[in-house]
């Protein structure tokens, strides 16, 4: 492996500097990274899936990719808390988008499996920027596909265990119980973190318990770090391929106003960092992000904030290059390190 | 009482379901639930007072009334995290609106106060949804006359005790000085949660005080929960009737942006709920809910937020039915117990 | 010194009570105070920098000084938390703003500079409201004049201590690298609370500390009070003039989402505050306030929490009057002493 | 029939006044007219069809019904202009919305014939409330079972007649051709207004006259009055039954902003309004109004338009009552007349 | 009268030019001319009249002084079309806003009168910049007083003649009946421009057409130039004291979408510079803007357009000084002279 | 020349259709037509301009390219109304944005001359987006090197013949006075058209046409067509290199509510198609469209009518194919041939 070559050996690449072009400028890609066709150059790809026909309430999740791929321009290449500097090790890009049928759900679904299983026998690790919930169904499938049932982190506001909705299998509401039917996730190595809100009967959670899922309600989340909650859960998942999908709604409405099912009372983005940072060591094969609104979103910064995540990530994926953090006492501050 | 009825032999409503219409489709009514226009038949009845003439700087809470209900499309029938079932056991419906004068707030005021006394005439609990907090005053006057002076739990960012505003002594910062002149609260069992900010003197507050209420500051709930403080709220008012009148401005303005006059460091949405979800055993005789404002809430989430506690309110009054939680080793969790 | 007059002998100034012009009224100034000329007849003057050539990203901080004077105008003469009353002993006013080139950073710089160097000469104490955070330059190179090195607490998402940016020596994100060079603060002096986010390698805080400063990572702040922290600033900063520049993209976009450069995971606006509180019995010698940005703060939320901090801001400086708080036992309340 | 019934003999309804209940208040219908379960009870049903899922680019439209209903507050009874007394001779109500299905495009345009063919089958003219233009087609089936192929007035900024869209045949581009293949229109009794725009070949008008559509480019229409172009029609489409289909895309995007696929160069409100005027006398069976899209509707005018729009079709239908214009020499103006 | 002064003696003011100040700096004032509390220092003098609790529907034209004064940073001295330079005769300044009772209407109405007949006594002609339409009553009383019934150019989409609205005398529907009770006006020498929409009954114009209004409803101003209507007014006006009362929702909503009451089919904002521009030599005594809503004007532009509006009210008033035009011959242009 | 190939010989591209990926999908390039990064692959080349640092009133025109990028998504490869196809004979590609300097004006003009003579120098027509109107002129020194003075078509609402703005000599108004002296234009060759507004002094426009401008003020315009003035400047202008530079304020806000200095009573979108259509023949050597502000455009219209008027720009480049339109004759219509 060359110097300029990804631990798999492909070519490094580097997102464009806001000293070489301005921040606000160029073809929009996510991180700043190249565009990218073919998922054999890349050991890690994000890849946009602009669907919105899943969805119960407010549509318009079919721009978040777009607005995601914008708001993540102010993205500098290394993460200064944890010292992670993906790019010195891995081959990353912007995949482009999914082309998603527009007015079939079912064909859309079908696309996105298809879609998704190319990347992976590429053995590229898949990050998805949504787009509705629904996508993650047919992300699952093609990874099962590649891996068998995979272990879930699963941070949402809502439990997405229905069995129809409006009389359809399919939406943004079921995937969780169309993925245990068919066995595309081990139950028991699902963690459902967030959850909360309201429900058409008071146990609309408990079958997903019964399955085995880890049900952590929002409830025990208030006023603490999620730290130990993560520390847990890497004890448990290790060697695990573990998918990671995060919907956004699962941060409350104030973290994450741009998004069509609010539910008050959610997690903080420190929290969301929390989890993701927390994976560190875990066997990660992919990871989604959906059910950004741009439409809700009038500052931009519920995009903003999903482009972080994304990036974090990134920085957690297996192979990342982390740097030695200094050495406190080289610096000449007299704070107590608590602070430092 | 047959298995339709509420405890009062009143016929059950249930909310139109997502399967049925969808969340975006039908004529718009609070939580779906049927316009009714007889509060004979309700043992619970969301009003709107739709009233911004009473506002000292932003207008436009007139509006808040018909995007809390377009907001609350989302809110299925059951309480998740405290198993409530409101609908199982009260006949809850939509009244609809007062016809607030446009022009005159004095007979704004008197057409609320006569409105509401119809309500609680018929045996109905009212959940008012404002409009601007001056509304507050005819509501206690009607509940005055049916029970006496009130317990009063007020959520707000301000005391809301000046004497005049503008030489008038009617506008939505004067209503808790009018409600202790005309005796339509027990001064000693009001409790103010979330005061903060600025004011003409440094002694704002102590006017409040010296009659007897319960002055809760901002600084004293920040980092912590409020279960602990609705203990002792508890401990005080068991049996005494009590309103709730919740300014959506107690919040912090991350929480709820679409008010109309902000006050930095405030209350969680979390710490909301914790205020409402503690006043379950109390005797709650009517709440309200005041000072959404559409015009700065772009993306609605902050009447979202408001429909959710509005419901919260629902499911703390006074018959509702609560199911048993099931028996957490009934699941195949292995997860510490503290997290599910 | 006569009642009206302020500790320096100057004539006192009230805001316009909104008894007497409603608060949506009248020719707008910073919290309805006075528009004053000449710094000479202020002990303490506020003033716009209307600037946002400076901009790596979202422009449109040209519009920050003219948002935060209108959002100020719910705020009150004294602070009820703190019992400042600043008004009663300083003589406070809106000096305008500062006439910034739109065209030529280079002699915006050159012309804020000649600007705050002629209050500075009129001992005014200037309270700056951005405007990108390029202005602090300029500030800190007529601090020096007048001071010499300076302490500075910085409070920002970003550490500001690029070298160039597009090649550029001057710009929003290489002032405190410029103030050292140019030894306009004491590097170990400096204090840089909530940094965060990615940076172009993971040793970007690294100069900054190398230097001296102490460099208060965000993730240090999370879920806990900054009491304890402002207690040790205050323990080592005690006499030192010192200056504070609070970039609003320290909180997180949650708590200001009307700014260009987010970085998620910041601080509260309830640490913010206590930040501010906790200067109190510094040697304050100004104060700016930057990087507030209309176009994306539909509600104009962000400068009122703005506008807010800046009235802390003013009740900290040396020589404001404080009022006696009332004994807590006059008070009629028998809630436990830890809520009231 | 009664002073009270319609010219079919049921029951009339007025709308609510504004001096009995606020223009802001109220369970929101269209035009303040009653909710009513039963087309049967009524000669003139509005009827919302909340869909979006056959957009090729900006989705939300199934927010439009919404939308249209809280912006038709402001409409009074009366047609100022023509002296139309719609609710003098019609009884009018607002049907509420078809169940879309979210998910299922197929599906959601089955249901929407099903419905409106019940709808028909009493007797009632339905006005459509949209939603994407896509729903035509369904209305067009039951439309030609009860009337068999009809006129059709179409107003539109594009031609709407595709094979297929994405591969499908169903979509908001592809209804003309369907119903041309489906006999549902008279094809040379079909006029569309106001195409403009891009086309995938040259020659995509092309088709539509070749099956004999009447195709009257925006350009035609530049700098004139519709009036001449509606005379021509009236000629030629007396006693055919006609059904209007109005995209509010066909104006342009300086009249109605709040739609998703905007075509520069359309035509004006006033045109659009001398459309519907001129269509006084023929036979309308139905109208429909589509593609308004509140997201990108900030001030709600465009829903506004719509809605008056909406009102002015019902005053074109057959049996409307018309009130005599007063003799202008009562009126004692000195003005020329062609000004009065 | 020496240079520097007006034709009545005053000190002339001239406008902060964007050369010495930018557009977006400055404490924000009337087109940038100084705020003066003294009318007798004023030839002509911008009052704001912040209010909106005359509003039948859409509150929050309070906001529309404030709004107007942002939006008249761009305007320039002089006048390009009409070579009217009104600062080189006309001593101009504004005057701030008038301190309006936000919670009673009556005593609004009442402190507006009292206001203006201060300014009229003061010898300075006002122009109104609103507000909601109520405004124009008290306005009217305050000219009767002065100069006795006065002729009205009345340009609106409303007629405004209501007797009553929701039972109350005053509100901003009503102004015109009460103006010709009251004998403020000449009924024979009030225009009405730009009429439209629904009405109560079908002839809810007659009523002012018997007191002898000119009523111009908007349909007769379609497809026109409105030069030759004002070519009539000015025949007939001549001499008398002539208000005008411009609401902005004469305008159609393309034009000037940031009003609450919009009517479609309305005038061009060209009509209603032309409506201006045509009153050039008349007796003008004073002007008013009525019903900008900053609310729904997301990017200030109806205000902006008010702002223009205002300047050409300015630049026909009695004793503005017209500069010559230059001989076209004198230009080096060959285009035929229609276009130059 | 291939059949795949352009006049020139290049390879032609096109757009991505809506049928092969979604319009809301994919990486968002101009038209959805290939990023190019070498100039000499295409005959014609869109070049973003992301600057606003020349502003003189509301920044943030450095999004104009972006926005203008994802608005083109729905504009398909030929026009309708005249036939061009221009895909099918001319290389056409994005060639992405200028790296302009976000902090010093000068360096991004000479940055953009640089830039733009690359592209001349590969024989490629630029067709640049913008941006601020400041990029007008390095554009006109770059063509000056390569055609000499050229002619130019300058649609706008202002002159920009200004000497100095803040006492600099290059901003967003003063280009034209810069491009004179330069001898970059042919002054007797310059055409202005939809000049209005307010200056300085009243003779603001007279010193372009001393230099021999053709002023073309907004009043000639109104009311009627374009094209006989169009016809005149085809006489005039006949093989002269011209240059075209549209400022969407040339567009009454009505049509362009997205720019930062709107002049009301301006052209309507229609006459700018007119004016673009009607230079169909001339010998097009670059065209610019400028002052986009998508801050101020909340649902993107102004970017999408921009991105058609840069199609219409590119449809009347020489060259271009132009199809034949079916003989009238062959439809099957009866309508008057002036309407079809």
């Amino acid at each position: 492996m060359s110097e300029n070559n990804s631990i798999s050996g492909r070519r490094l690449n580097q997102p464009i500097s806001g000293n070489e072009i301005p921040r606000f400028a160029g073809i929009t890609t996510m991180l700043r990274l190249p565009h990218v066709e073919d998922p054999k150059q890349l050991d890690v790809g994000f890849i946009g899936v602009p669907l919105d026909i899943g969805t119960a309430n407010k549509s318009g999740t079919r721009y978040g990719p777009r607005q995601i791929r914008a708001e993540s321009a102010m993205i500098r290449a290394c993460n200064q808390a944890t010292r992670a500097a993906p790019y010195e090790s891995l081959a990353v890009g912007d995949l482009g988008d999914v082309a998603t049928n527009p007015y079939s759900l079912e064909r859309a679904v079908d696309g996105i499996e298809e879609h998704f299983s190319r990347i992976l026998d590429a053995d590229c690790i898949p990050l998805a920027m949504g787009g509705d919930h629904t996508l993650t169904l047919p992300i699952l499938r093609a990874m099962a596909k590649k891996h068998g049932p995979v272990a879930v982190i699963h941070v949402d506001g809502h439990s997405d265990t229905s069995d129809t909705m409006f009389g359809e299998r399919i939406a943004h509401g079921t995937m969780f119980r169309r993925a245990v039917e068919e066995k595309l996730v081990n139950p028991r190595q699902v963690i459902q973190i967030g959850l909360r809100g309201t429900g058409f009967g008071t146990d609309d959670f408990d079958w997903a318990r019964e399955q085995g899922f880890w049900n952590v309600p929002a409830e025990r989340c208030w006023h603490r770090s999620l730290d130990p909650l993560m520390m847990e859960v890497r004890k448990r998942f290790s060697n695990t391929p573990v998918y990671l999908t995060f919907d956004i709604d699962s941060l409350d409405p104030a973290f994450a106003p741009g998004t069509g099912a609010i539910e008050p009372g959610g997690l903080t983005t420190i929290q969301g960092i929390e989890i993701i940072r927390g994976m560190k060591g875990l066997n990660v094969v992919g990871c989604d992000l959906v059910e950004v609104l741009p439409y809700c979103d009038q500052a931009g910064n519920t995009a903003g904030v999903a482009a972080n995540l994304l990036f974090e990530m990134l920085c957690v994926l297996p192979g990342v290059k982390y740097h030695q953090a200094r050495d406190p006492s080289s610096f000449r501050s007299d704070l107590p390190v608590e602070w430092i």
